[in-house]
């Protein structure tokens, strides 16, 4: 079993859905991250948090056998988000980004963590990124993603990082914007010409297409008729991705990815189903396997 | 093997898409469906057409062993349909819609068609698609599809078709349109009750939801890096479901309507790789089976 690193962020959410609304939860890619691949492998997390981080939040991955030394306390406020969802889940609206501590954050990784295999580079700046590249040692897998933004205004250090790893996990409507295509075979091919020897585009409800050594591997999501909260899905979707990869320790061979697409496909589904962090928190290996084979018959053609 | 009966339009259409334009092509949802299946088994049309219809149009059917009799000749011209495509080919606009002799039209079974077990009510209005319903005799299947203008304008008449038939396909938009859902399954759910036993929810390049017995089965479409002209993906896709089903004479098996769903989005992704019906036309066999065999690789998770 391999051990996973993912440098992100911490964070508190303010998140307004058709189901509902929440103040201050936790959120923040590095746990959702943290929670979902915590279930199949060791995970260190590196990140900062301020002064009004609870304990609880801290304990919550512990209970998960998380390696917390790489969360640094700083003076100041914890990253705040505030976001809003109409009917359609799949836009999210940002109303409020308060960076408070994070806009000052240079991931320093304690000693231990540089040694990880398993490294995910959560959606933040790809300078940060590369910093935390310039850490490791001996990385046998290293996944990142990006958004809109970074893509927006930081196009040059995000191809830079591009050429530096391995797995690109990134939405649609982003891989579309990155590569100005408008078709996701076509952005698939196109990301994996800038420098990742894979790519997963995330499509939400519609599952994921996987793109690899020339070939498409794609499935829906498991079909949801309720979904309350879609905060965190796509780092849910790496979590559970790295979790199976660093379990396994099966990084580089396609048959693995296809089913690490699944496991991060399935970690999702449950994330959604309630808001922030809470589903994820109570779920067991059991309800994922039930749920996973329950997947294997939805998707299934062998009639 | 069973026979087939669709009514539907037959068409001439000008289509602009980001690939380019054509004019007057052939087209119609009874002409789409119809290539379709008769690749798989034997088909009747009832439709109407103008004095402009050019007999190769006919002879295309002929040619696949479809029964034209049910092609009903009048003076006037063939609706013509003009449509233009954006970037995203999800979604076509308007431009032109000349009913010109599908005005008036009223199906009319002729002798040897109102036994034909295997019924698909194309999309035209609810009140046509009943009327086709009082001249059939002994259906096994009926299939019916219909779209946001049925929904909006003719409400009750679409209520009651609802309950006649026993599979209802329907474009994701326009199920969550007509049940007031935003959710795919919750549609589906709703949709079942309605009146029809399963319903398959078409999602384009995302594939289809089928819903039947409290059960949802999904998969994505047969990946395409390159689409020239979505227009008739959903009949296509229909003519593939009930092609199946009649070849297997399978109507009401559920593991029946799963591979029939998988017929249906590999028979549309034919379509949409060329303008019109061109793709469909040359189709064989052996390239709908090469590309079954390769679809269930992409979509396989026995790893």
């Amino acid at each position: 079993m391999g051990k996973i690193l993912v440098v992100g962020s911490l964070a508190y959410d303010s998140l307004t859905t058709p189901a509902g609304k929440v103040q201050r939860v936790l959120g923040g890619s590095a746990n959702y991250f943290a929670m979902s691949a915590s279930l199949f492998a060791p995970v260190q997390v590196v990140g900062v948090v301020g002064d009004d981080y609870q304990s609880e939040h801290k304990q919550m991955l512990v209970n998960r056998g998380v390696d917390v030394k790489g969360i640094e306390h700083v003076r100041g406020k914890t990253f705040h988000w505030e976001g809003a969802y109409g009917n359609d889940l799949n836009e999210a609206k940002s109303l409020k980004t308060e960076l408070n501590v994070f806009e000052y954050f240079h991931p320093k990784l304690p000693s231990g963590f540089d040694s990880s295999e398993y490294v995910f580079l959560a959606n933040i700046d790809p300078i940060l990124q590369a910093e935390v590249l310039a850490q490791i040692s001996k990385p046998k897998l290293i996944v990142a993603d990006t958004m809109n933004f970074w893509i927006q205004t930081k196009i040059l250090d995000l191809s830079a990082m591009l050429k530096r790893i391995h797995i690109l996990l990134i939405n649609e409507g982003e891989a579309k914007q990155l590569t100005q295509t408008s078709n996701a075979v076509a952005a698939a091919e196109k990301i994996v010409e800038m420098g990742p020897k894979s790519v997963v585009i995330k499509r939400g409800e519609y599952g994921f297409l996987l793109y690899s050594m020339g070939k498409c591997f794609a499935l829906p999501a498991y079909p949801l008729k309720t979904v309350i909260d879609p905060t965190g899905a796509g780092d849910t979707f790496a979590g559970g991705f790295m979790g199976y990869l660093a379990k396994f320790d099966l990084a580089g061979n396609l048959g693995a990815l296809k089913m690490a697409s699944v496991y991060g496909t399935l970690m999702a589904s449950f994330t959604v189903q309630d808001f922030g962090l809470r589903a994820l928190e109570s779920l067991t290996m059991n309800q994922f396997e039930r749920r996973h084979l329950e997947f294997r018959e939805i998707v299934s053609v062998n009639v």
